[in-house]
């Protein structure tokens, strides 16, 4: 307790505004539990006498009504007893963001979340609670829930607020069960589970004097001279400013991508500023599946300055009143300021998005493995970049002694990539072990050789050159690593697969790309190469990467390559990594055809001297290895999504039977030619 | 040709309607290519006047535009050989449906079916021809496409037709690129690619004289008497039904599943006599990855009676006269046409729905082999029922020769389980071997025992009694199927893991759940039972599977049960079919609560004396183990979706993370008394 005494002395040296956040953080590190300093803390606050607000930015577990609630009711209970005016939490707070088709199949799940609702209202107090929850639609035509949030105080609710703009594209599936709002901002309590037409009421909602326009989510994302083209035909900020607000509320749940901060930064900013309004964002945190969410709630003045930001990638309460300019701006990963304005092109200076990137993939799996019950990792080291990136990340989110790396060398693997795996390990401070798969390859060869001898008596076709050697090799650690996670309790094992090498099909199915996570599968090659460096530099244990694993160049090591003798390199049977990768950024975020990628010319033709037929023929390689890579997306293992755009089959949806695509095109007197030819 | 001629003779003593059909079966036997017919079929024809229709039935594959296109020009060229009226084809007829996240990423795509309709105009002469395509929108608000249908003819593109009403549930995702049009029916040609407002046009199509209503799928399933609730606020058909015209048309791309053709004969029926209308109905048929099209298109005729209808599972081209009462009535698959009424309770009276379920599935295997460029399969026979129905279903779709069943015994393996393997392979006339994994299981084990010695020394939580050796025994197999899918040219390993066992989580990763294709992972063990039964009596070759594989009570053979010292039996680990498959139905169908599921008395509890604890831990069992299954749905292989509601990842989607639903839920008391102890 002295402990707390002397921290509160120090604390009291702050300047004003400094002395909020010194408090706020010493309560939330005692778990709310230290009465002196949240006597302390309401006393600065009450001096601002109304718009205090604390922004409620939880990690949900989806689904967990009973686990959410408790959240909930915890921070209700804080900001009461700070006096806030009102305490905000992200969309969906009681399931959680995105519940999809759960809400069809188990109504049950909505009727427990709107009991726990009405329970929790019975708590509040003079400070109101701003909660999201699903809702029944009464009427008969439409669909059968909305994505609302309710405000709750003086132990009632007070009013409820529909999501009207809902996301159907890339990771988002709103429109599957969710109907949109046919009313922008509050209405009244009575209407709960009950909307049918529009009541007479404020569309704003009233605290302490001031008033306050509420919005989820989709709802701030449609200002139609930020967004040219658009995609709503109405913008319920722009219905709520005419209202004239003190303040905009958004109740946000946005997972975060690559880009998608410098967008969401100037979008909330050119809002704010255009409404004349200050304006609040609370977003969920926390990975849900192959979403990772990243918090860093956030205050825009009306003039469109950031005036609060909470921190990323972590829970926290922020406290902020963006009517007396209170707030502090928590800083954002490093390296994300630079880029608010920068073209879009594609580039190898990866620099901007690395920790970003990082912190992305370290909460994607901590809470992918903690909300499904698993604590420990398991997976193969070659002494290559894929799993050595992939051993780090999955270091730091479960802690070293709950990763095991096993080095499962074959007949191919060199002992340079043997020492590079152990010393890797040994750096990392990971569990560690040899397992030799020379036993494994010649028992399973020896079988399938008898069993091909048998099945060629009765088919043709058998290929002279085949995979089925570097298919076993995989295959037999997968084999390994699955049987340990079946043997120890919860452990889970790694699928290592990277971005690149999935658009080319260069993955094992049953090998490599199995697993129980897949955390680098949004990451291209030449990101990963950043990514290492980035790691090496930037982890409190520096170049925990052997230098050697970054400067060779990759190659499976499951086959010679019979013109150099040596193991195969990848680029060699397949592209330049760079130019590869400058292929898929050009797909997913210009959507340029076959074409189109030939008009400008590549990074890598810029600094190589590349003939048109090896350009061509890089292409065309390219295209067909990705129109047969199809099915091994569709078995993915879950993954972190990072990149604006990806392959994550949450995320982009291709039919499989779809591989027969022309990306090339035809001119229309080519067309007419065939159609002739057709007579 | 003097067969030929023979042929006709024999037609020409048919009454003049049957006449109509024989000449068109002839013509489409000879691949279109039978001028003496066509002369005989246009003058038959010629004496309607007005009002012939041809419906093209036809299978595209995905995105492959010069394919689809061809079987356009084949059956435009058909028509106007004929001189009909119009000549009528599915939903997005140039791309196939569903079409999905392909135009966001590859606009190529759109632009090109764009190129190919107008090129396909210039050939068309005084039959008209309704052709599916995707076209782009011109504003600057909204999505960027819209499902669209043009109405071709005299060299031209004479109007265009929006979809107005788009799926976004279940197996369906029409809003995530596609814009809801907002006027209903026919807009001139000017509007191609430029729908900014409406027009004054009419809303119909005139053709020789009469006018057609046309409407794109979902258009046509929104009647507000039938559908209570109904999904959408307008109904399409309704708003064309009141300009009178003389058909209403719909084109369309409409996935088979059980009750499913009940539904639509109903609901058809009942909007073309509330229409007062004759309704044109042209489906798409063929697979689409999960999606498998039954075809069947059908005229009903202003009174709701069915006047004609195309085959089921097979592409078609139908001649109809709505107006002057011509068509022909192909059979359905047997049974369905018994359920027309039947109400919704859990039977296992499966008869009625087997031949449909044979036939979804076969097309579902041929097409998505066929349309990824493979032909022949291999599949691992164990003697019992799963992989037994699996292998006639294949050879069925494949053909005998292009199957390899594979006999993979362990040390758990019966002597009866072996000879049924081979007894059903000899039956089938598909090829078949033995690959016996004891070496493999052997190697495979000490590599582990080794490696789990090293682990232990680092790790608690070593099982007692793991899944390790079932695993590795289900594992080895999946390594010899896959081994052969990479050593053969075009073939692919088949998973054969059931619903009933996936919902269970009762399936092998990298096991018996690993594959290209899992054809039964949509049907559960008690309908497999029935499938098995119904095939052996309904094929030409009669009961190819034995009786022993049909009696005996399933299990995997990896393990042996303490208890009785004989292989485990699915049934005794988990809990009797018929309740597990109860329940699945239950939550499929009625949405049932755990609560609910107590209400009322289960098929198994009627016929079997069942306690109240028995129930009990049967239903934990079930929702224990369906919570940790997630992670294996999402790693499903492609499959055929047959039942009203599936597990199929495209069709149903669940985050992995929300394993912790309660789903038994909890009183308001309760929630109440939760929450005051968190005090």
């Amino acid at each position: 307790m002295s402990d707390i005494n002397q921290k509160l002395e120090n604390i009291r040296q702050l300047p004003e505004n400094e002395r909020v956040y010194a408090l706020n953080e010493l309560i939330e590190g005692c778990g709310l539990d230290c009465p002196a300093a949240v006597e302390e803390l309401k006393n600065i606050l009450k001096a601002y006498d109304y718009g205090n607000l604390g922004l409620a930015q939880i990690n949900p577990i989806l689904g967990d009504i009973q686990y959410n609630a408790q959240k909930v009711v915890k921070y209700i209970k804080y900001a009461e007893s700070l006096e806030l005016d009102m305490v905000i939490f992200p969309e969906l707070t009681l399931t959680g963001y995105p519940i999809e088709d759960i809400i069809d199949r188990y109504p049950v799940v909505v009727e427990e979340n709107i009991k726990w609702l009405k329970e929790i209202a019975k708590i509040t107090g003079k400070t109101r609670a701003v909660v999201g929850f699903i809702e029944k639609v009464k009427n008969n035509t439409g669909r059968r829930y909305y994505n609302a949030a309710a405000v709750l105080g003086e132990g009632k609710i007070e009013s409820i607020i529909r999501k009207t703009l809902l996301p159907n594209y890339a990771e988002f599936y709103d429109l599957r069960y969710f109907e949109p709002s046919p009313f922008i901002g509050a209405q009244p309590p009575e209407t709960l589970c009950n909307l049918q037409k529009p009541f007479e009421t404020p569309k704003l909602n009233t605290v302490n004097g001031k008033k306050y326009g509420i919005t989820i989510c989709e709802d701030c994302w449609n200002n139609d001279e930020f967004f040219v083209p658009n995609l709503y035909n109405v913008d319920p900020v722009k219905v709520l400013a005419d209202e004239y607000p003190d303040v905009i509320i958004n109740c946000s749940a946005s997972p975060t991508r690559t880009k998608k901060e410098q967008l969401k930064h100037n979008m909330l900013s050119y809002i704010s500023r255009a409404a004349k309004t200050p304006f609040v964002y609370v977003n969920q945190v926390g990975a849900i599946d192959n979403n990772s969410f990243d918090g860093s709630s956030r205050v825009y003045n009306a003039r469109g300055e950031l005036l609060a930001r909470a921190k990323s990638f972590e829970e926290q309460f922020l406290i902020v009143n963006p009517i007396k300019d209170l707030g502090k701006i928590y800083p954002l990963a490093n390296g994300l300021e630079k880029t608010l304005r920068e073209p879009k092109a594609f580039t190898l200076d990866y620099e901007p998005d690395l920790e970003r990137t990082y912190k992305t993939i370290i909460q994607g799996i901590r809470d992918y493995f903690a909300k499904t019950g698993f604590k420990r990792a398991v997976l193969g080291l070659s002494g290559g970049l894929d799993s050595s990136v992939s051993a780090v990340l999955v270091a730091d989110a479960l802690s070293p002694e709950n990763v095991f790396g096993v080095s499962m060398p074959s007949m191919i693997t060199s002992d340079e990539s043997k020492n590079d795996a152990q010393t890797l390990a040994e750096n990392l401070g990971i569990n560690f072990t040899h397992a030799p798969i020379k036993s494994m390859y010649d028992t399973i060869n020896a079988s399938l050789q008898e069993l091909f001898t048998k099945v060629e008596s009765k088919w043709e076709g058998r290929y002279k050159h085949s995979f089925t050697p570097d298919n076993i090799q995989a295959r037999s650690r997968a084999m390994l690593l699955w049987g340990i996670s079946n043997e120890f309790g919860q452990c889970l094992p790694i699928a290592t697969s990277d971005k690149s090498e999935l658009y080319m099909g260069y993955a094992t199915v049953n090998g490599d790309m199995s697993g129980g996570f897949a955390p680098i599968a949004d990451v291209t090659k030449t990101k990963l190469f950043a990514l290492a460096r980035w790691m090496n530099k930037n982890r409190a244990v520096k170049n925990v990467i052997p230098e050697s694993v970054i400067l060779k160049r990759p190659g499976a090591e499951l086959a010679i390559d019979p013109k150099t003798g040596k193991p195969l390199i990848a680029e060699d049977a397949l592209m330049p990594y760079e130019f590869m990768d400058e292929v898929i950024w050009r797909i997913e975020n210009k959507h340029e055809s076959y074409k189109e990628m030939f008009e400008t010319a590549f990074l890598y033709e810029k600094e190589n001297n590349i003939s048109l037929e090896q350009k061509t023929e890089w292409l065309d390689k390219f295209y067909r290895r990705m129109s047969t890579a199809l099915y091994k997306w569709s078995i993915l293992p879950p993954s972190v999504i990072v990149d604006a755009r990806s392959i994550n089959k949450n995320d982009y949806r291709q039919p499989i039977t779809s591989s027969r695509i022309n990306y090339k095109g035809q001119t229309p007197e080519e067309i007419e030619d065939i159609i002739a030819a057709w007579e």
